[in-house]
């Protein structure tokens, strides 16, 4: 397998953490969303990717892009560990946690919104950081609630094995950090997060470890 | 089941689809998102969905958030006819065009974002119409090129039934429409979308047909 990915991108992130959750090992290929005015946007990787997103997995033949559905490509065709719960409700909740972070804040903050905030839209570096801010923090606090009024929450979102929902918080609770947000007010996520990072599938899929990290 | 909905809201109507192509019938409460300052934001609809979103969908006591997760949901309980193929690299192709929609395109023209760009942000009625109309233009182009050489595309996104990825395409085309983006740039959407309404399951479900429509 190999995967196309940018260190700081958590899409890629959230791919990196299953792969090596399920212990598969990969090639990885360097693509850097702002050197060289964005290797995303050169020919070379719209030939893989037309649209320059990252991540995308190649795998015997078939090029897959949109982080949720490698993961779920990687769960389906290698079952172990099972990144879903087997309830068809608890596997709803895991994914709408999943959905959360996927559609609701982080669509609103990677890099090209941004770039059309601050450049089409002429928004100020200040108004940019706030807008961040606003769909991290509301997008928190309503999965702060449901975390810690859930009795299925464990040490992580859903019991006490990772899952897609764990997958998608952790990258974003980094990201978070990068935006010097605070977790204090998110307790349940913060433990979640920390509790994952000691463990080597997480940890060694974070950005700093990776082989284009600066 | 009991599905609140708001007749506008392109996610609600995803549902809608599902759960008539599943042939299962529904509850229908309206949440009207403009009329008394937004219903989905009293305490009634938040007891349901603390967010404020739509849609939720109540089955056997579990309240159920997120279309994709709900509509996976509907698909693993309510197998036939089948929301997705068989190959996992099949399903992967369907889950990432369902999620170009959910996550590239929606999410940035939703109605709280836009709220955001206008009120918080001060920005004009024409650059916020400028920014609906790129982000559904860019993802509508990338759909286009992959659906137009794909070998996979049929009546439908993949195959000659309707799956999950059309069950997010035909809403968005339907809030495309509304905002006057013209389809001639994208004929293998337009043709998916009017086949797909040609069939009762997503004609019934289109936001003139609901009990809220004004």
């Amino acid at each position: 397998m190999k995967l196309y990915s940018y260190f700081r991108s958590s899409a890629s992130f959230r791919v990196r953490i299953a792969l090596n959750l399920k212990g598969l090992p990969y090639d990885y290929a360097s693509v850097h969303l702002v050197r060289n005015g964005g290797e995303q946007l050169a020919p070379a990787y719209r030939a893989i990717h037309p649209d320059g997103l990252v991540p995308a997995l190649e795998d015997e033949g078939q090029l897959l892009q949109q982080s949720l559905a490698i993961i779920e490509y990687l769960d389906e065709t290698h079952p172990q560990p099972p990144l879903l719960p087997a309830a068809p409700a608890d596997r709803a909740y895991v994914r709408s946690l999943a959905l959360q972070v996927a559609c609701d804040i982080h669509p609103l903050n990677n890099l090209r919104v941004l770039k059309y905030l601050t450049g089409t839209l002429g928004v100020s570096d200040e108004a940019k950081q706030q807008w961040y801010r606003h769909w991290v923090t509301a997008g928190f606090a309503s999965m702060e609630a449901r975390l810690a009024g859930d009795g299925r929450s464990g040490k992580f979102c859903c019991g006490d094995q990772p899952t897609l929902a764990d997958l998608c918080l952790v990258p974003q609770v980094w990201n978070a950090q990068r935006f010097d947000i605070a977790l204090d007010a998110y307790p349940t996520i913060k433990r979640i997060h920390d509790h994952a990072m000691t463990m080597d599938a997480f940890a060694l899929a974070a950005p700093g470890k990776q082989p284009d990290a600066e």
